[in-house]
């Protein structure tokens, strides 16, 4: 190829010197000449390996050792305890109980609510605050994740368990289910972990689980009417129209006022006490004990008064003791099999990324990193065996997260402490519960949900995003109105429909030089760059020039550098010989946007102007070769937008505040 | 902020002179400072604006102009031939006469066979060859594009309805079907090109084209051998497995070798013929004319020895006669009316698609542009008013608009032509065709055949792109061996797969400096280029820092960073003071991005190294200014890598070969 050869060189300031010229030249054949790209199946090949094995050359270290040490350091991987636990102390452990004793006693009351809200047993809560918290201590990276059943997770497993069983009219057949869907969520868990699919956990954007926590806290919190207003017939339904009809009709029949009042009552307790505890960091022992001191001062009024005899609920019988074994309840065959593994599925994808969240959270700050791989085996495992001793789903509960970091957890003994006194709890005062009103646990799971609801964060991400604020909502109002699981589905759908958007929109940029440098950028953000004389510099605003967007761009291009070209007749104002192409926003090309650009290049040449490309990326230069488009062009390709044009408009361009 | 001071400039040669490097510092805040880019909604009306006028001041030009000039313009814009018809010369008619009459008589064969393809009466396929070509002739802007039924269209229609509707047991309500679908396809057509939503043709990549219509093809030839073998009972599945099945048993219990040996016989006849046409340029008409030829040859042969009565299948009783109107045969209410508009959308786009397809090449070969939403509206008409006049989808034949253009058409008069000869046959001819044998018809749409199987182009799209050639397989097999639409559906969604994929893969890429430049880029694409001591460069390789992908891309650099500092302890190779983020791929940041770059912030600066944020879109840039990023990390934004690699090092830096 050559360029036409440059006019005289009149503008004296900008006389490009022979050898830079030269230079030019040589840069040209080394974007021409770039070494092949790797193929498709060696970049898969890499990938696969980036994802598996992100540090493979630790492994190869270890070659030269002895196979004792090998054993070791395979167990430690495992069981990070064994690292931590040597360098461990006696005022690390007073930290530890302090924390464990503080987040037992807000997890005795949630547990036994949050089991309510799953429809479960209430001693199924307490089960779930015992097995995955010993085993997550064991394999578990987090230091402050407080690990039991948590809200979401709670109202997820009924809302689509019951669309296949019925957890009134069989609630045994529904227990099984539920813990066979925990068994499923926790091979997943751990699948995911051990073939390192941790980004999975990704696909939920930050702004859709706000939309989705919000939604679902507003749908727990509506679950929780029935509790507080002492309703017989509640539907199954979670939308928040079927709950408000179904509340609406049972206050026009039958409820208890009492149940209100108490409940409201110490809902006020609770929420004072956080309030004072948030003003005076030393009472931060306050709100965490709060729901505990509830349960015991309600109970106690109950008994006394004998309330239960007129119309106030109560908890009744909770079986004691510890875990029993479940593995028989596990349902691995039967109509529902498909059914329940994919609620397995989407629990797992749900109580992982919640998890995953706050366990990052925390770890940011005290300045530690979390591998999300080797959290999800952790709670893979510690899903698995909790299924076998009837716990159901458990992750890091955000609220208990909270109050174990600041009580001055140091390490996950905190979740062993807590483990221990609720073994005790089961042990010896379940019995104590029998007069707890079901209007206490319901205010005590309400009292928990303001924190999940994060407006904050809402306008946070209005004001940076107006499209995360679109899945934000849309996550908001599916679980409000339709169902968790749709709530879920459109978020999901809404983050990647933009990702498509933004990634094909048909937009073009037209670049000017930056005053003072050789940088052509886009003159809407610079409005100091200033347009070449005689060229038209475009950039693609997109990462793909592929089939849905290649013709609309070269469509546009042409309809405007033509109209460009027309409106010159009347007011001479330019003469375009040259249209640049800057290629370097785009990551790949495909078959449909070669042939655009061949349909672009023609019809420029049509209209008497020259058509170069300035710094395509490697795939891009790679296939543009292959399809001998480069060779169609004559060459014109460039390393820099500047190089193009220096190439064919030569001395002749006139910078503007040099 | 303030980078940090640069140490003593100890380099001579590289002295950054204290000018420039004041112009680094005014152009920092260039980036800083650049005007807010427009909002999503002013996004989202130009984009709309753009599409629906894309030549909005030629609309404004007209305002101060008479209203009778306005009319003009209006009906020439919509009926282009009062444009072309007063430059109409008789030399351009003699030209179009003969081409005329030449696809005319491909065209009458083939529209027979056509509709025998579509399970309709014979003579739906002559009228489809008149009324719509009529009105494209009227109101399209190609000059080559020969219209009529042609051969995807006529299986994909029959494919689909027959689902709900058996075209055997109850032809008269299959056919009123057809015919609505058709009226559906129109409405969708028209209201895709006067919506302006052309681009939507173009979500059929080219190579999910060529797969598609290869695969059908073969399909299409399948189906032929029913008629070519004589076969009474055929499946009315199309996939290849269940039609060679039902080929199989119909040949082990009844078939008639003489429909066969005088198809076969003709097939030859006609591909000899377009062999001899291929070979010498003169007897271009030889392949045009073959089929015609063949069908008056065999209908004399079977009128002559009475075959029909020893076992040739014959076409029997065409019905003559001008279109009847067909308003009243429409279904627009009805069980069927959604499941119909659903076929009508999708034969609309599969017909827009090759129509636009066709039109484009040809348009390209002979330097014109062909306006895709003015196609649309013409389309939609011509099947709107083809709907009502008996006449069943029709579009721009691949085949016979070749032969036109190869006949020397030079305007849409040849369409004319042809429709006022199909005319002529309707009244005249038609009784002749008693005789014409069924498989004549079938070797005439076999011999059209090969020329939609495009091995050549299959092997280039291998060559240039894989993931492409997996898309076109993918509907090649998908239409092979489930169904035509299964193929259609498999192809794009693998096409908008690859598309998601590309955009949010975890790429990233070390950067180093062109020798003689103050360019950086990827070190792997240029060999020669030199990484900069100290500082670590890493551009995203996606166009999308979002949740599914900050995460783990913020990892990756975490690792590598670390672990390139770790490896020095032992070697010294080199100490990261500075790790440069080039942002110039990335289109857009969400809030997961940023909340992952901060994470990297706090992590890079825990590890003592400084972070920077290079040549930032106008998106990114805002965003990262909105959600208080740029503060946070010392205002450390620069408008190339370079100067972000100078402010920080400063003197210090030791380029290699200058």
């Amino acid at each position: 190829m050559a360029a036409p050869a440059p006019e005289a060189a009149s503008s004296p300031e900008e006389i490009p010197d022979l050898e830079e010229n030269a230079g030019h030249a040589e840069r040209a054949q080394w974007v021409l000449n770039a070494p092949e790209p790797p193929s498709p199946l060696r970049e898969l090949i890499d990938s696969v390996r980036d994802t598996v094995l992100p540090c493979g050359n630790k492994f190869l270290s270890l070659k030269n050792q002895p196979a004792s040490d090998h054993v070791v350091s395979f167990l430690q991987g495992f069981f990070p305890i064994l690292v931590w636990c040597r360098s461990y102390t006696a005022t690390k452990f007073k930290n530890d109980l302090l924390a464990g004793l503080t987040i037992a006693s807000l997890c005795i009351p949630q547990s036994i609510g949050y089991a309510t809200l799953a429809k479960l047993d209430p001693q199924y809560g307490l089960y779930t605050s015992v097995v995955p918290p010993l085993i997550y201590a064991a394999m578990g990276t987090s230091r402050e994740i407080a690990i039991g059943p948590v809200a979401v997770v709670s109202l997820l497993l009924p809302s689509m368990i019951q669309q296949f069983q019925d957890p009134v009219a069989d609630p045994v057949s529904y227990t099984k289910l539920v813990l066979t869907a925990t068994f499923f969520a926790g091979i997943f868990q751990a699948a995911f972990g051990i073939l390192r699919l941790g980004f999975l956990v990704d696909f939920l954007s930050h702004a859709a689980i706000v939309g989705f926590v919000a939604g679902a806290a507003i749908v727990i919190g509506l679950q929780q009417l029935k509790g507080l207003l002492g309703i017989n017939h509640f539907t199954s339904k979670t939308d928040i129209i079927s709950v408000l009809e179904s509340v609406w009709k049972s206050i026009h029949h039958h409820w208890d006022p009492h149940n209100f009042i108490l409940g409201f009552a110490f809902l006020s307790f609770i929420l004072t006490a956080r309030f004072l505890g948030k003003k005076k960091q030393r009472l931060f022992w306050l709100p965490a004990i709060a729901p505990l001191l509830s349960v015991i001062l309600s109970t106690l009024i109950v008994f006394l008064t004998k309330a239960d005899k007129h119309g106030i609920k109560i908890v009744k019988h909770i079986k004691g003791g510890f875990n029993p074994s479940s593995v028989h309840q596990l349902q691995l065959t039967g109509p529902f099999v498909g059914e329940v593994a994919k609620v397995g599925l989407i629990v797992a994808l749900v109580a992982l990324t919640e998890a995953i969240a706050v366990g990052r959270s925390f770890a940011s700050i005290k300045g530690y990193h979390l591998d999300g791989n080797k959290e999800m085996v952790a709670m893979g495992f510690m899903n698995i065996i909790g299924s076998f001793t009837s716990c159901y789903v458990a992750t890091g509960s955000f609220s208990r997260t909270a109050v174990n970091f600041s009580a001055g957890c140091e390490t996950l003994v905190s979740n062993i402490v807590m483990a221990i006194t609720v073994i005790i709890s089961l042990q010896l005062f379940t019995r104590l519960l029998y007069f707890t009103p079901i209007a206490i646990l319901a205010s005590i799971i309400l009292s928990a949900l303001p924190g999940l609801i994060d407006l904050n964060e809402a306008y946070n991400i209005w004001k940076i995003d107006k499209f995360d604020f679109l899945t934000c909502i849309a996550a908001f109002f599916g679980v409000l109105f339709v169902s968790v699981e749709i709530g879920l589905l459109v978020a999901v759908g809404i983050s990647f429909a933009k990702i498509l958007l933004i990634s094909i929109r048909p937009g073009t940029e037209t670049l000017g030089r930056i005053p003072g440098t050789d940088m052509f950028c886009d003159i809407n953000q610079y409005p100091m760059a200033a347009k070449t004389p005689g060229a038209v510099i475009i950039r693609v605003k997109s990462a793909l020039l592929c089939f849905a967007n290649a013709n609309i761009i070269v469509e546009r291009i042409m309809t405007w550098v033509t109209e460009e070209a027309e409106d010159t007749k009347g007011n001479a104002k330019r003469t375009i010989q040259l249209v640049v192409l800057d290629t370097s926003s785009l990551m790949d090309i495909d078959t449909s946007g070669i042939a655009s650009l061949q349909e672009l290049h023609k019809n420029l040449t049509a209209h008497g102007m020259e058509f170069a490309i300035a710094s395509p990326r490697w795939q891009v230069i790679h296939k543009l070769r292959l399809a001998n488009f480069v060779s169609k062009i004559g060459g014109n390709v460039f390393l820099t937008v500047g190089e193009a044009v220096d190439a064919s408009i030569g001395g002749k361009r006139a910078t503007i505040q040099a």
